[in-house]
């Protein structure tokens, strides 16, 4: 018999203003207007790429129960074996599907964007300047509109970088469209297209999609139905293994992006994971091992000049080593300075973007019609301002210092003479009229004081940082890093002119520190961001001044906002679970932010009863009491999960009566009925058909019940809670009385109730104490320093010290 | 009123053999003797340096009792301001300390052993053989007697290379002398006169000792006993916040060692700690920031030459660069044999320095003699194999290619002539005749394909192997890393010189791979020893070729051991925590391992009932149990602290009658006095007297219970119930009976019911199921393999996928 039972414990005795909306079934809302409410973390839908999805919680927990036990004392070590080997192999399939995705991708844009430049600067140099601007603006154009097209249609899960929506699976949150076969091959080809049309973005962020994508797939379902992969896949039938291999996944992206698999393994750890350890870091060094060296492997293939336009740099590596890289302790002011002023501009960005991606989302909500008009003025816009600002600048000889100069101009990369005469060379053209990769490799190249001109500089600066704003939001596959880097490497470059021969440092270092400084200011990672740079630039003398200034510039930055993803999450909707407790949860305990009516079953339970909470809930885990006569006082014997009751009411096993079960259950079941499919359909309630009688039947619940769910006491704090909670990668915690007088269980935590929206939704006088969450609009800057250094007092699961 | 009540759960049916064992009270045998028994983790000694200590785990939960939440509810915001500046101003100084000790150990170093080498090599040109051999081995003996002496007399703790104390610290077990002001000192000292001394041993590990040392420190109550200090320090007054400091400190010592500092990050991340989160990383990377720019500056002060014999390289900074590296594909088959060799090598390597370690554990317990003898012995040992070794080498005449080559032989680094004529050169004097870091500089530089005769690399390999084996166990500080680079780079050598001109490659390049392949047998560590080797070569371009030959190395050498940290830490009797649970885990219940008798006390209790649990037993947490008249069936409160306990004996506030406390303990306490002093000597209840009178009267401990404590309930597996006490960093967890018929709480698990050697000490039939602890003694290889693969299945938290 299911009973409904509500948590009555009372509200704190301060929590008397709008004590009404504490009893409000917050959770239940679950179709909230997202679009227009878009903070309301709470709700169980979010952003995904650009269409509002059902988000569920993964579960890490390793469920107990009798069928499991029984099922675990079967397994031979052939078993082990197999899966130990299995993991591996798939790690390295992993490694060299996206090792060789990213060589396509490249290839492909690369040769794309390349005859297009090609073909337009011949035009130019003909003197057809209309025609060239035709050529350039509506190959721009068609591109986009192919890649938006493909995006909105096919897979619209597949829009942005999809950086959030991994960090937030690797938190726990799945949304069934985030990883499909539809997804990736949207993201390849949409990000081939959107990069190729000159639009101000990246193709980084789409290739830790794809990673983490490829890795996903081989846990998928579909794949799963084919059988030759099925006897082998079921070993990876839980969210722990896919979470690892997404994690490798999403580190080998990384590393194809940049070829940089260092930098990979850590950009995972640092900014992507939320659990790790050990053993992890080596599986994903292995990864991003095979994607280096299917990396190199591929571009050998292609050093004999057999891709077109790819040549031997092709993937970003702008290799600046020079033995001659220099600086004194007396260039640090000057550094110093980079960082500070890339934090602020860095940050600045980041709230720019931040409100063009609210305006965005309401634009791209209203149908694939408006998201083609929105990307099409962002081509037409950007194609007129890339063909028209070169014309601003004067064309300068070429210098003779740069040997590869102007002599195979207008043909691949570095210098383009554009409008100019040959010999001539026009440095906006250059910056612009060229892939990022080729604008990047001469900003950063050495010996190159000369190379630009000041005003080319600002105007280019200028260019970059809000055209990377207005970019990013369209509905097609597009990354953040390289207009990031980019832009911080025309700053940096400006930095180097502004010191003029004050300062001794090469200004394609200036453009280094640039790059850091911003990346640090939007992106507020340190240590891979630092690796990547390193790996980028193949110059390890850097190393001191790189850090210096990633330091400087998160720090100042973080005065200001949160760092970019986080800021995208929280448009999105998603629930991202932070390690960190807010201080105010320190004075709430666990049973103030649960939520009645609670539903829980009894050991032996009638089958209409189940199918009846099942269809009137939405939750995925209920509480298992065995009461007389199975027990004198009422029992916590367990927690049994929705997908095991639909496993159980699919097979129409009943009991006519309510008495234990005496069938050997390790028979009737196999470990594939229960193991979890992945992302994607599963069973539904409404599609099990029972008769009448079957209703009136009992199910025994006790052999699937997880006997040993992790438990808290009503009276611990939430902050403490959370640490169980989080470190440990719970979806269900229960929450049993202190005194065993009341019911052996009073609520559930789930995610929800973690989340800040929902505990100040529920206590709204939280918002007013002097620990509420932090936020900073309108105060002067010295209060913002001070809440900010109090807002990392909590940065971590220890908070305060002073627990005695 | 104390009730000591024995845990009565049944065995599990199977568990018929060996019945009676489960009843010894394992725990209390304190004294035990471990230097025979020296595989026993489960006792409450170990081995710290070189002496045995009682040990004693951390405390990473949070405890919330009243007093503490009052003590929350008090604090302003300037308080936490001042907890975050004091946390980072601490990373800050760790930082500047661990550079400026890293310099001057080097500086040291490198001017005592270039003197000594000097003034050698000047007789032995003068051709006065014997007194130069005198002179030589003179020295190294009294070096190495004032490091032997100074060890064992001051600080035993800071014997050895200090890694697997700090592993085990920040894995949570605290040894009272790991940390102290005598340590560091002759940490620093001993290892200056141990490395000058010749013998072959490294700095390096030493260094990360000192590291942690000094981050542990600021945190010491000596320090704190200074009134200066004492304010500011109060806030890093419990063990999470130590433990986030000594990760600091331990990677900025790595960063120290090896001019390495993302390295030094990545070391302590995957090597030392056992907890991490992304706002550590941050934390880790400012500090080993501050390491690299303080050594920088130390540096540049250095290259005007005021450092005597500390020249420009001074730190181990083996400049290899040169553009001209180059490798294919087709070189792959050599460097992965290289890398199977490497494996295989440092396995070896591993099981024969356990088995000397064994050994000299034996011969240095028996006394400070027997200490000094056996380092003598080794020391003239040392010295007659390196002054006489060069004598079996040819003199070669000095190539033209190294433009430094013999042009000022004997004077500083690089080839040295020893015997020889001018002009030529002595290669076995050249790689034995001057410190360790000359040596390896000379084997990784690049072009010296003719440099060393085979028979040379043959002799050197040999001696460098087995000096390494049996100079580690020496009663001085000592690393093991510089010795293993050597031993690998010779190792790489000569297979470089095997191969002869069918490959490619550079021999420097093989000396590389071969110190990667050999560290990546030995130490099985990957990504910081990649880094840590591209940070030293300065060289990006070999990080593919790295990368695979530290993942085969590794993968082969974990077929046979586990690496030289665990081993070593398995023989000093440390009880780490493994992060992954054993199979036999999963068939055990909490239950099963839990021992009688538990103690707990009376929400109201008798203080005679308390000083005689807290005098009979040694437990450090005992259940709080409200009984009549405060409840009607009892209730479990909640956990109260020995520590805790002994503060309130101390305050002597007594109640004359068993009432609840009625005065406001906010005022009666201040957070001080529950602040958990470092490590170091705490209050011990025989130092409290108490009269007759006082111990009848009654303590009310509510306000001091931690009334939120974890709990599992009996039925739980150990497997399971490992995940939340490791996750989450507890010292206590409490166990609750299903059931209310018992009760409330029927046992408590700390870190030694964890420990393999105690659950199967309780339970022998496990070791012959098939789920014992693996062993791979006189399997033949394909089962070993077969072994290592099941063992790695259960290497992560997240054990056997299929849990449905």
């Amino acid at each position: 018999m299911a009973t409904s039972q509500r948590n009555t414990s009372p509200a704190p005795a301060t929590a008397t203003e709008d004590e009404e909306d504490l009893w409000d079934p917050l959770l239940d809302h679950q179709h909230v207007d997202l679009r227009r409410h878009s903070s309301n973390n709470t709700s169980q839908v979010a952003i995904i790429g650009s269409n509002l999805c059902r988000i569920e919680s993964l579960d890490y927990e390793i469920m107990e129960n009798e069928f499991f036990k029984l099922d675990w004392r079967t397994r031979g070590r052939a078993h082990i074996v197999r899966y130990v080997i299995l993991k591996w192999t798939l790690c390295l399939l992993v490694g060299v599907l996206a090792g060789a995705i990213g060589f396509f991708n490249n290839l492909a844009i690369e040769n794309i964007a390349g005859f297009k430049f090609l073909h337009t600067t011949d035009l130019v140099v003909a003197n057809k300047y209309l025609m060239a601007f035709g050529v350039f603006a509506c190959s721009n154009f068609v591109l986009l509109m192919f890649a938006v097209a493909i995006t909105s249609c096919i897979a619209p899960a597949a829009a942005g970088s999809g950086i959030p929506e991994v960090r937030a699976y690797l938190n726990g949150v799945d949304a069934p469209d985030i990883f499909s076969l539809r997804a990736i091959v949207v993201k390849i080809f949409g990000c081939i297209a959107a990069v190729s049309s000159s639009l101000h973005v990246g193709k980084a962020g789409p290739m830790v999609h794809v990673g983490a994508c490829v890795a996903a797939l081989f846990g998928h379902e579909r794949l799963h139905k084919n059988h030759l992969t099925g006897k082998w896949l079921k070993y990876l039938k839980n969210d722990r293994d896919r979470r690892d291999l997404v994690t490798c996944g999403a580190g080998a992206g990384v590393a194809a992006a940049f070829r940089s698999p260092v930098g990979g393994v850590l950009f995972a750890l640092e900014s992507l994971s939320s659990w790790w350890r050990s053993s992890l870091l080596w599986r994903a060094f292995f990864t991003t091992a095979a994607v280096a060296i299917v990396l190199r492997a591929l571009i050998e293939v292609c050093v004999s000049g057999k891709c077109g336009l790819f040549g031997k740099g092709g993937l970003i590596m702008f290799d600046v080593t020079s033995t001659t890289i220099a600086y004194q302790l007396l260039d640090l002011p000057v550094v110093i300075l980079l960082g500070v002023m890339g934090g602020i501009l860095g940050s600045f960005y980041n709230f720019l973007m931040q409100k063009v991606l609210g305006i965005y989302n309401q634009i791209n909500e209203k149908g694939i019609c408006y998201r083609l008009l929105l990307a099409g003025t962002i081509s037409i816009f950007t194609s007129c301002l890339l063909f028209g600002l070169p014309w601003l600048a004067s064309c300068q000889p070429c210098p003779d210092a740069t040997q590869q100069g102007c002599q195979n101009l207008g043909k691949t990369r570095n210098l383009r003479n554009f409008q100019c005469s040959p010999n001539y060379y026009n440095d906006l053209a250059s910056l612009f009229f060229s892939t990022n990769d080729d604008s990047i490799r001469n900003l950063y190249s050495s010996g190159t004081h000369e190379l630009f001109d000041q005003f080319s500089i600002i105007l280019s600066f200028v260019t970059s940082y809000f055209l990377g704003i207005i970019s990013y939001g369209v509905v097609a596959p597009a990354g953040l890093f390289v207009p990031v880097i980019l832009t911080g490497a025309i700053y940096g470059r400006f930095v180097g002119m502004l010191m003029g021969s004050r300062s001794s440092l090469d200004h394609g270092l200036y453009a280094v520190l640039g790059s850091a400084s911003f990346l640090g200011g939007t992106m507020r990672m340190t240590v891979s961001v630092c690796v990547i740079i390193l790996e980028l630039t193949n110059n390890l003398l850097l190393l001191p001044l790189v850090m210096l200034v990633l330091l400087i510039s998160k720090t100042v930055a973080d005065l200001f906002n949160g760092n970019i993803y986080d800021l995208i999450l929280k448009l999105k909707g998603l629930p991202y679970l932070d390690g960190h407790a807010e201080p105010y949860m320190r004075q709430l305990t666990v049973s103030d932010v649960v939520m009645g009516p609670l539903q829980f079953f009894n050991g032996v339970e009638k089958v209409g009863n189940i199918v009846h909470v099942l269809k009137t809930t939405g939750h995925h885990g209920f509480p298992v009491i065995d009461e007389t006569p199975f027990c004198s006082t009422p029992v916590l014997f367990g927690l049994v999960l929705r997908s095991h009751l639909l496993v159980l009411l699919k097979k129409k096993d009943f009991l006519p009566t309510p008495i234990l079960t005496s069938v050997d259950i390790s028979k009737e079941y196999s470990s594939d009925d229960f193991a979890k499919i992945s992302t994607g359909k599963s069973d539904r309630i409404e599609d099990i058909i029972l008769s009448e009688e079957q209703m009136e039947m009992y199910i025994d619940l006790h052999p699937f019940t997880n006997t040993s769910p992790f438990t808290v006491v009503d009276t611990m704090s939430l902050a403490k809670a959370l640490i169980l909670f989080r470190e440990v990668g719970l979806r269900h915690l229960l929450i049993v009385p202190k005194t065993s007088c009341r019911s052996p269980v009073v609520g559930i935590l789930t995610r929800h109730d973690f989340m800040p929206e929902h505990i100040l939704g529920l206590h709204p006088f939280l918002k007013k104490s002097r620990w509420k969450k932090l936020r900073f609009e309108g105060t002067p800057l010295i209060k913002k320093f001070m809440y900010i250094l109090i807002g990392s007092a909590y940065e971590t699961n220890n908070s305060i010290s002073s627990d005695f």
